[in-house]
């Protein structure tokens, strides 16, 4: 998916919601664990409820993984199935990827070619050849991490290098001559608002993917206020907050109004 | 696998070398295409060719993922075999993960539990809380990177910190107060020698996980001087060299045969 094609479906929806589809099969309600795809049939379910309101959708790949084959294969189900009825939807892999070029060319492949995905995120830390093969595909997207939400971001992208920068703001800084506005996207946590805002000045025209917006304690307002720009310019990411909002058979249904409670909050800055 | 019994395995093996199963469907060779599980019969025949003098595997999992679910049950049937016919060998999942805590809690139990994995790759970027959740598993490892073979270490690795140090040093630095030398090893360039002689005086007991030998133009003479220490304290990887060194039906042979010659260059240092 292109930019445009993105910057369209968030106008058209009023939203710039991502829902982080983080499976675990340990917290998916009771009544589902009986069926014998029962990660796929919660993702399914959750994704027909919140689709009206949800520009992406990104799941996380360990909570896929740790169920093995069964949980790649749904993994695979989920993807297909967004792709066949919600074909305007963006598709994020929370992979944090990150390797050597011969081995990241073959997850671009994996990501890009074999399962459709739009976009898979990265870890910047072994530098360009890690990022370069993401960025030779069209209407394709490499995220890379850059300061992210977890308390422990400051043991290294916080560290402030001989030259008075940030790690995280060196990292922007390199990066954003490999690829442009139209193929690179930076994670950020809203937990860091006025961060963001100088992130913002650094890299005004990039999409930024942002978590930690209530689960974390970040501010839809703030994120907003610092981070929108003329395309838009955010996916704010929600995890658990709308798929474990409720356990019950009602699952669904709360999902989709915790979704739509987050859209109606972002209309109001589009 | 604890440090004793790897320890024990180097010295009865006289060998310190690490088999890299980075076993891409594409590079296998053609008479094993038509099997059903190619990659597994590939590496089945790998296993049992340098097992002799190998005393890890570490299957980069980026080529299994490449081949959806059907790459991963092949990862997982590589796996059983070698625990099964060679329960003394230290497997490694190359994987660079590192995302926040309640996700690498899950990492850690995929790979540690449900694949009983000896260790994991990590990339440290995220801090802390990223490496924590592999670290309370007892007799297993987390394999930080550090300073790696690739070209772009220098885009970040290697940048100069205000504190005179450099990223990779503070890396080392920081995390090996997070754990200790036995459930903490680091990923080092074999290309970088002179760098792994400073990186041992910072880091004197750790095991490192040494690539680049022979494939990227690192010298094993090198690595064995700078690198020894009183445990051994060292896996140097080879993957092209050894398991693509033959493409007709004799590989599994010339690659016993490549494994040796490393295995006997090794036993000289031990």
């Amino acid at each position: 998916m292109n930019t445009t094609q993105l910057h369209q479906q968030i106008l058209r929806k009023k939203s710039f919601l991502c829902v982080g589809l983080d499976s675990e099969l340990k917290k998916i309600p009771a009544h589902l664990k009986s069926e014998k795809n029962p990660i796929f049939a919660f993702n399914k379910a959750i994704v027909d409820a919140t689709a009206p309101y949800s520009v992406a959708y990104k799941p996380n790949l360990a909570f896929y993984e740790a169920e093995g084959v069964e949980g790649w294969l749904q993994l695979e189900k989920t993807v297909a199935y967004i792709r066949e009825k919600y074909p305007e939807i963006f598709i994020i892999a929370d992979a944090k990827r990150g390797d050597i070029g011969n081995t990241s060319k073959l997850y671009a492949e994996a990501f890009f070619k074999s399962m459709n995905l739009d976009a898979v995120t990265l870890s910047p830390y072994m530098g360009r050849d890690t990022v370069q093969p993401f960025l030779e595909y069209e209407d394709k997207w490499a995220v890379l991490l850059a300061l992210t939400s977890n308390s422990s971001s400051a043991d290294f992208e916080q560290l402030q290098l001989s030259n008075g920068k940030k790690l995280y703001e060196q990292v922007l800084e390199t990066s954003k001559t490999w690829g442009n506005i139209d193929n690179t996207m930076y994670v950020v946590g809203a937990t860091k608002a006025e961060m963001l805002r100088e992130i913002r000045q650094m890299i005004p025209d990039h999409f930024l993917l942002v978590h930690g917006v209530g689960e974390q304690g970040g501010s839809l307002d703030e994120v907003a206020k610092y981070g929108l720009n003329s395309r838009c310019g955010l996916l704010v990411n929600s995890s658990r907050g709308v798929i474990f909002a409720d356990s019950s058979e009602n699952f669904a249904k709360v999902a989709g109004e915790k979704a739509q409670e987050l859209q109606q909050q972002m209309a109001k800055y589009l």
